[in-house]
């Protein structure tokens, strides 16, 4: 039995691992710093779809199919489909899982979605219910940009507090089958909201949720923040960053030595413009997929944090004035 | 430890019950059949807010903070949420939510949601991690017609296969403290797509998964369909309700005696004016806050599948060409 720990941490007694990851990513992802840790890099966004969503989901079903393919596993071997994206109704992981016929729990954490589907994985498996369960989720920047934003063709400034969302897709496979990667517990987030409007400065509204469940974990388990080799927040971005950094400085505890966030890693500041750093789903997804899980297969990282990071807005939530909830889920993962 | 039965079932060892529900409606729901099983009726869609989406925040908000009045708990007792809506981004629940200070999943199924929601919060009380976990979805007829189909203004017609979205929002306790009502197990649907590109038509969108889930229930745990007193789908309607009576028998069960579908119960076919009968999330789920919660705590009913179903399509997946899969979630509940 799983123990609840705290105020919003719960810790693990069966063996949970990770056994298996996969990362596809689009053309910009694949020029970046993390080029060589992605599996699949597509030549081109459209992935030869007719549109930029049916390409998202073609990217989100090849994916699964090759984590599957690399773990080793059949579909029948796969108990649960966790998966989401941020299109509206996810109706990109809906498209893509639809032939599968494997039991599915959608769900929609914004940017945080694989965080919030590795906890419910790893819950689901600490019930003794499920053995191998498959998680994903994606992002894609012609698909957020026209739904959240504005028209790609209208060639929009984009202010110096945007991020770039992430075209990409991950899948790992929670199971009891044995890995060199384990879950250990996890902190669950709440949503926690600052005020923040601008739906051009996401890291300035996630940074109160990552700085909260950073914290929350760091007291539920009475732990300092050098438990950690790392912590590695989702999506915040150079200027969410900074902000978390202040934050958790606020409760005690100083993250600046051993903390980077997934979205200043997967993209290079001087020569891809991308502003304050990467976004999305994918951002943290396949960030992990590729280095952090390589790292901690390699022990070259022996704990970590990682911790997904979303933001709680939809295109008339902003047009009716209300301001963007974050919220940040919190997985502490072992090298074995 | 929780057991995984058949195909793609589950049977809970420790005792799940449901320890309170509350639900709040609109007034077309409240002048319908149900009525007086409803906790509050509301005067009027808006909720003395000036938009619908705003309504829908405040309906589901105040129908969580009954259902904790209602069970006798304060916020502190409650260990994680698991919510979600029709709204893009499920932006209803993330904003209704965000001032409670509790870890949370945001989930979406679409109509079948409150089936998603019981049973992730049955799976982690399971675990030993959660011991009260509050659950809730909603639905507003004014939201969805607006965002799914066609402005209210242009008063256009309905064609005779459409449902009507019920204006209402449900909240349940899942606990593990002792109530007359357990949850015993769970069949976790699939996606089932029959190729319907209709989105006025999702009766038949989603029946394909409601006989799915149901089958492999009986299958699972090799029962027939009189094992239960009742089954109740989510939001089929009459059309719907005829086609999987129809897709069970294929598969050699007879349904026809002791089943029915929410969509059916919650309006009256001859006054309401709601063509192929109720839909949304909140059309099974306060069907079962109100009437079948009753009986299963009168004893009543003794045994039931409850079997929320939902149409998985945003505008653009209709837009583009896609049908619509259907999933729906099958909850084995006893009266103690």
């Amino acid at each position: 039995m799983g123990k609840h720990i705290g105020k919003q941490s719960a810790i693990f007694e069966n063996d949970i691992y990770i056994l298996e990851t996969a990362s596809t990513v689009g053309p910009k992802e694949g020029e970046g710093p993390l080029r060589n840790y992605f599996d699949v890099i597509l030549d081109d966004e459209s992935f030869g779809e007719k549109t930029w969503e049916k390409a998202e989901s073609k990217m989100i079903k090849t994916n699964m199919e090759l984590v599957l393919e690399k773990a080793k596993l059949k579909f029948k071997d796969i108990d649960y489909i966790y998966a989401g994206d941020l299109l509206n109704q996810t109706s990109g992981s809906n498209i893509a899982i639809k032939d599968f016929n494997i039991p599915y729990f959608g769900i929609f954490g914004a940017c945080s979605t694989i965080g919030e589907a590795m906890a419910l994985a790893s819950i689901n498996i600490e019930s003794g219910i499920g053995k191998n369960i498959l998680v994903g989720a994606s992002s894609h920047f012609c698909t957020a940009e026209k739904q959240f934003r504005f028209p790609l063709g209208l060639g929009n400034q984009r202010p110096l507090t945007s991020t770039w969302t992430v075209t990409g897709a991950c899948a790992f496979i929670i199971s009891d089958i044995k890995s060199r990667v384990k879950i250990k517990g996890i902190t669950t987030g709440k949503i926690v909201d600052f005020g923040i409007k601008d739906a051009n400065n996401m890291g300035s509204a996630m940074a109160p949720a990552a700085a909260d469940v950073i914290i929350n974990n760091l007291k539920d388990f009475n732990i300092q923040p050098d438990y950690y080799d790392m912590i590695f927040t989702g999506d915040l971005g150079y200027i969410g960053k900074e902000l978390t950094i202040e934050l958790v400085k606020e409760a005690g505890y100083d993250i600046s030595k051993n903390y980077t966030d997934c979205g200043i890693e997967i993209f290079d500041k001087n020569t891809q413009d991308t502003h304050s750093g990467g976004s999305g789903c994918a951002c943290s997804g396949t960030t992990f997929a590729g280095m952090i899980y390589d790292k901690l297969k390699n022990k070259e990282l022996k704990r970590i944090l990682f911790v997904p990071t979303g933001a709680l807005m939809s295109t008339i939530s902003i047009q009716q004035g209300e301001s963007i909830g974050g919220i940040a889920h919190a997985i502490m993962i072992e090298s074995l």
